[in-house]
């Protein structure tokens, strides 16, 4: 019977109507019952339903309310509101959130996050706000945010949170067991502890889990691990982020430049830098900048435009070549009928490559050392699929036009194309880089430069001398 | 003194060739060395060099190494080469290593991994190699791996690990830790415990730094934060790494169908699967499937010449459409020149808009209940940007060709094309991914095929009727 009731773990109450759908969208009905306590402004309601969520959900929750219904519902919520949530929506709906709120409010929300949280919210304000809001709070968190916001933008030290445990090397594992069972200011979850020598320098880390197998007199410093190589405050996010990946790091220390300890980064914010590196190569390649699901028209239109008049510099190009055969389409119209498919051929194949080099040069997996390797099988990757694709487009021109002739000058052409294709798709990525020149953001308007230039140029040109037509 | 003398951490020797350069890069010093070992066949120079690497690094080795080297290295390094570096390694070079290794060798070295990397390890070899290494490990271990290759391929079931430690709720927070500092087959690293009811039902974790803040004598179900919705071992592995990503986690339990905990997930592993999904949708819209930098020409070239193939319908199909008005363009010239110049721009938008829509499905920020926000919204981008592209080109073409008329054209038929390009870009991802057809895959062959036919069609039709020409 007694242990019948050990076993009793009171269940906290189950939500009446789930947050997610079965495909963890927000459930509809969820929001919906959202809105109507917050059009009711029925505080006891909107506790029940929204006071205890994860941050992520509400989060998301606040990227569907329209902004009135959003500082409604952050009013509503009062102290239980986590301003944690703020970090999990997107920038123009944090920006348009803060924008409402009243300094102090928000200064007071700041006050309980941890520090890499609080930066994150602050740091996309303007300056007179964040100054305002900084004033508001207590002199220790002011400093500690502060100190954080001068790291350069997208740096370590902006994104490490400032609390952590530290212990000196002469401590054991019983002294720091029970350190952290009286500590109060403690981070709010944390994966390993630090040792500093007496000036404060980083020695090593102890994981947790290494701390609890481990007897109580042990020295914490036989169970170290010594720190080869930590993190700089002023490294960028970037090449943090593939350490992490690289080593399978839960959390790093972060040292300024006299390697003093001066905070922690963990993986959960890294996740997000991986992921938007990633990201950013796709939406490069494809000209779209950052834009997010919540920027305004004028601003998508803005960074999107840039794009496609670059590349209308590359069509009009294009246009400048066909224009220099203007007498052989006369003189053979067929020409203009199937002069575009070999410069999509080449664009496409041009992509391909492209995408493989910018992301191997993005992982370090494409580099000097196998670049030979690689531009050889590129080429003759181009090559096989080059006679492939000859075969198939002349084939079908030949009987199209019923010209025999037309077949071997669009083969003939598509081949050339292809090598060109395969060989600017790889060089062009690697020589923007070494010129120090975001691959992901250039190659493309080059490549396809390349593979119109020379599709149209080959094309025509051949089928000028093949046919003897004037040009 | 005595104080001094405490401080004295030993350092380890440190190695006198760095191994990643300033890139961090291997260093191309220290891979020159490591190939000076093994053609010395020095085993002693070899284990100085690398018998203490991380696995990570010595992935990236192999990686460079040649495929004699490579078995080389192993058999030289014997007992010290750590088999998850195995996991390191891009596919085509783990399996020519496994390939080269004894079956009784490799699984020796399986024993003493965590099951994950095992199973990562085995799981893209044919199932004669599995059986036969699996035979050679013992019962117990061939029991777990054999369990976990059951589950489905890129199911929570493979990437997990089955080491974990477990406890009854009615144990106190003493009895824990004393358990782990006396228990021997601990996990390599763990960053949280189960609570377990005595059916071995998952009732919820307790993280490790809960444990060292709590006093011994409390009750682990005290701290222990609920379960509400675990990991199911048969879920998809990107659906779990959203998970992990939405809600920041570091681990999570797996449970089978009947609530049991079967193993554990760690972010370390998820890490890869969120990077792989971003980069999955980057290079199925260029058309490249998941090729390795290590692939043989003929695997490339296969993968890459389907999509080439698809894609030539979509340009065989706009050349249809330019054969329509043959006799408008041999009596226009001017008409082949420009015509590519709206069927790109077209493209490019279209691309923009795509690429957009792809991520917003992907991420889940895109979804039914936004679906008419964004598409009203990118049919003002397109309107926009369609009529300020238009008025440059339509510029453009008067002056080149002293032809207002010429002008006026273009200018419409870029304002329709971008049009098209921003519905079409935003509505066939969603409709493909209604249809569970893949959207990153399927949508540009679509999105390109409509703003080449509208682009064509609009162009050569507008300025058959402006101009009244024949066709």
């Amino acid at each position: 019977m007694s242990e019948a009731a050990e076993l009793d773990v009171t269940p906290s109450p189950e939500p009446v109507i789930p947050v997610r759908d079965e495909d963890e969208h927000l459930n509809p009905d969820f929001i919906a019952a959202v809105e109507a306590a917050i059009g009711g402004d029925d505080r006891v309601a909107l506790k029940e339903l929204a006071g205890d969520l994860h941050e992520a959900d509400t989060g998301d929750l606040l990227e569907t309310l329209n902004a009135d219904e959003r500082a409604a519902f952050i009013r509503l919520l009062g102290d239980e509101f986590d301003y944690t949530a703020l970090t999990e929506t997107d920038e123009a709906v944090r920006l348009q959130v803060l924008e409402d709120l009243p300094n102090e409010v928000i200064a007071e929300g700041l006050e309980d996050l941890d520090s890499d949280d609080a930066v994150y919210i602050l740091e996309d304000l303007d300056e007179d706000d964040q100054a305002a809001i900084l004033e508001e709070l207590p002199y220790a968190d002011r400093a500690q945010l502060k100190k954080a916001l001068d790291y350069p933008e997208e740096s370590a030290g902006r994104r490490m949170q400032s609390e952590f445990i530290a212990v000196a090397p002469f401590w054991t594992v019983g002294q720091t067991i029970d350190y952290m069972r009286e500590a109060r200011d403690l981070p709010d979850s944390f994966y390993e502890i630090y040792v500093l020598d007496p000036a404060f320098k980083l020695l090593g880390s102890v994981h947790l889990d290494k701390i609890l197998r481990t007897k109580r007199a042990e020295k914490v410093t036989s169970i170290m691990e010594e720190t080869r190589q930590a993190v700089l405050a002023t490294e960028d996010q970037e090449e943090v982020a593939r350490r992490f990946e690289r080593y399978n790091l839960v959390s790093s220390a972060v040292v300024d430049e006299n390697e003093r300890l001066v905070g922690v980064l963990t993986v959960d914010d890294i996740v997000d830098v991986i992921q938007e590196e990633a990201e950013e190569d796709l939406r490069a390649l494809a000209g779209v900048g950052d834009e997010e699901i919540s920027d305004t028209v004028v601003t998508i239109a803005r960074s999107r435009l840039a794009w496609l008049v670059v590349n209308l510099g590359t069509a009009i190009l294009a246009s400048v070549v066909i224009a220099l055969f203007e007498d052989t389409i006369e003189a053979m119209v067929a020409l203009a009928v199937l002069m575009p498919i070999v410069a999509s051929m080449g664009g496409n194949a041009g992509t391909q490559t492209m995408t493989v080099a910018v992301r191997g040069i993005a992982t370090q997996e494409l580099g000097a050392r196998n670049l030979l390797r690689v531009l050889n099988r590129e080429i003759l990757v181009s090559a096989v699929n080059g006679v492939a694709l000859a075969l198939l487009i002349g084939i079908t021109a030949w009987l199209w036009f019923a010209s025999p002739g037309l077949g071997v000058v669009i083969a003939g052409s598509i081949i050339i194309n292809m090598l060109f294709a395969g060989f600017s798709g790889l060089l062009i990525p690697i020589a923007l880089d070494r010129l120090n020149v975001d691959p992901a953001i250039a190659s493309s308007v080059f490549v396809t430069t390349v593979t119109d230039v020379v599709g149209f140029f080959a094309f025509l040109g051949i089928a000028a001398l093949w046919f003897g037509l004037p040009f």
